[in-house]
């Protein structure tokens, strides 16, 4: 079967041989450096993908909601951090999350473990949210007096485990090569270890250490000292990390098949069918613009797709068009009903839109319902 | 019921009575104007609120996709036009409604008129796209050639019977005020006119003319011998308009209720649970900087929300969290579990990141599925 025939409209493609090529990768690093390997199911929301790492000996696992723990939950997995801010409000269910599984849950401030503990009395793992240079949650790792309170209020309720430490050095996508990749990943590290002896100096002994963005994860050799891992984006990649460096352009597992509704080589643009609600708002920057995808053709064998067309990209976006900037040779090749693939700035966004994904072998693959359903 | 006591997570709270409020008053401006008003479900993708519309009298609707058509054609809609250039890769879904409702689709050049003659053999309206001044798609007002080689296309297929010439003039979205979106919609409407007064010329007569954008059929008082309306997003309305004076604040119809999950007084910011996937990652233009949403509180008894909180938006966003920067006096408000209320810069896309809404009476209504599912 060529996959490209049966394509009515935008449809997440998805290259099961790279993605699981890309999760061998990496539980293998883990596995060399000793490290636990929790990835972040956010990416794929896949209960099938999901099972791929099982096949790779995965047993511990990373979400970033409790409906996403509840989700993979029911799929048999029993080790689940949700590595976002607890969230209060939602007491209950973490409650009955607690009932079932191991889970972990991050705070990062005294307030939060007080009311997490006067809400919750089910046994849970705590970790504290450290913030290494990133700017957005947890505590700063010099703020020792912060990181003292935190610790301090969560051991307050007996049923709050302290067990770690956790950052995630979003900075890292903001470096400028790979170079860069480790040396701000290697100064996270040390941050961690800075914050773990401060407290233990104040009796708070044996803290893990937990670690998590892609960019580091993929790049570095070995983790100095930390003792997991949770990145969730390399199981597919997208064209941020493909122009940054992080990866190669092999290594991108999902592009979004789209067909040309119009064209205007007089302005150098087509229109296609593929637009913010399938591709996501999120850009990423390329040739000093922001941009929403690049585009490669479909192989004409429908075996994968090709390397990404030079100077076109997916310059603007409404709810359904997609307008793409290309120079004339490659718009002489496309006519109404042609297919582009795009390869999205940041492909858990593109993944949540679409809400599926057609293997090139033709399967459909569900992931999670929306946040509202 | 005060319904902020009943939400644990991001949820996009609807208030009926100012989403009716909104369609009564478009319905009364078209029936004035004696154009048809055909507004454009993608807002708000709902069967439910579809019937809010049909209550006002309206009996046709525009769509964005052949999946929004059958969509609402399987609730009973007859008269849908789907207002994107026609896909021809669905031609066997088209053919299907057309065989079931009346169906209006759009073109814009010859190839496309050529294929759809040839895949499809249904009866259905044709629309030329005219692009008379927004630069997304369609034929150039002033192109005569291509407009006249566009109609012959459709001429020559017998079952595409040309009905008129559509226009989107998007390009009100970028006007400096009210006057200007006027100004704009006015000079759209004119040059729709000359475009058809060029055809008629060449043997191709009474075609109607129909517009849509929601800033100029919300501020005309008369639509100037356009034959229809198509606006969408004055149904909810966003920050967007509210910000750019097309609407009041008290015209918006819908917001996001955000826990806070987290504080970082020191650097004016708060954390909320409300992402990417929740709001979407579009944007605003507010104080010379992009914002994701303004945000408001709640309302004590839960009637509704108040009104933006003075220098607060929401700055960042990742895939789960948004970053809110306000100023002490609001902050000090906020403790982990508060709620916000977020005004998205465009609603339609939130709406699709959602997938539902709550009504301020407790109500859950469900949209259409997502484009993979």
């Amino acid at each position: 079967m060529n996959i490209y025939e049966t394509i009515e409209r935008p449809t997440l493609l998805l290259d099961e041989e790279t993605a699981r090529h890309n999760i061998q990768n990496m539980a293998a690093k883990a596995r060399a450096a000793k490290a636990r390997f929790r990835p972040h199911f956010k990416t794929h929301q896949s209960r099938e993908i999901g099972r791929w790492f099982r096949e790779e000996g995965v047993q511990s696992i990373t979400v970033s909601s409790a409906a996403m723990a509840e989700w993979f939950a029911e799929d048999g997995w029993d080790d689940i951090l949700i590595a976002f801010p607890v969230n209060v409000r939602e007491a209950p269910r973490i409650e009955a999350l607690a009932g079932k599984i191991h889970l972990g849950l991050v705070l990062e401030s005294p307030e939060a473990a007080r009311l997490l503990g006067e809400k919750t009395s089910a046994a849970v793992d705590i970790w504290l949210k450290i913030d290494t240079g990133t700017g957005r949650t947890g505590i700063s790792w010099d703020d020792t007096h912060s990181a003292l309170q935190a610790a301090t209020a969560a051991r307050a309720a007996a049923h709050l485990r302290l067990r770690g430490l956790l950052t995630h050095a979003g900075h890292t996508y903001r470096a400028s090569d790979r170079s860069d990749v480790e040396r701000i990943s290697v100064e996270s590290i040390s941050r961690l270890k800075f914050t773990r002896q401060m407290l233990a100096g104040a009796g708070f002994h044996n803290l893990e250490l937990s670690i998590g963005d892609t960019p580091g994860s993929w790049i570095l050799d070995d983790f100095h000292g930390a003792d997991e891992i949770r990145p969730g984006n390399f199981v597919f990649f997208d064209a941020k990390h493909a122009l940054s460096g992080t990866c190669a352009w092999e290594n991108v597992a999902v592009a979004l098949a789209c067909p040309v509704v119009a064209l205007h080589p007089e302005r150098g643009e087509a229109v296609l069918y593929g637009g913010g609600i399938h591709l996501s708002m999120d850009t990423v920057s390329w040739h000093d613009q922001r941009v929403y995808a690049l585009a490669a053709l479909p192989d004409p064998d429908g075996r994968r797709w090709g390397p990404p067309l030079p100077d076109t990209a997916v310059v603007r976006l409404s709810q359904e068009h997609g307008i793409l900037k290309a120079p004339r040779q490659v718009l002489d090749q496309l006519h109404p009903g042609s297919l582009l693939c795009l390869f999205p700035a940041h492909s858990c966004m593109t993944v949540q839109c679409m809400g599926s994904y057609r293997t090139l072998s033709g399967s459909t693959l569900k992931i999670m319902p929306r946040p509202g359903e």
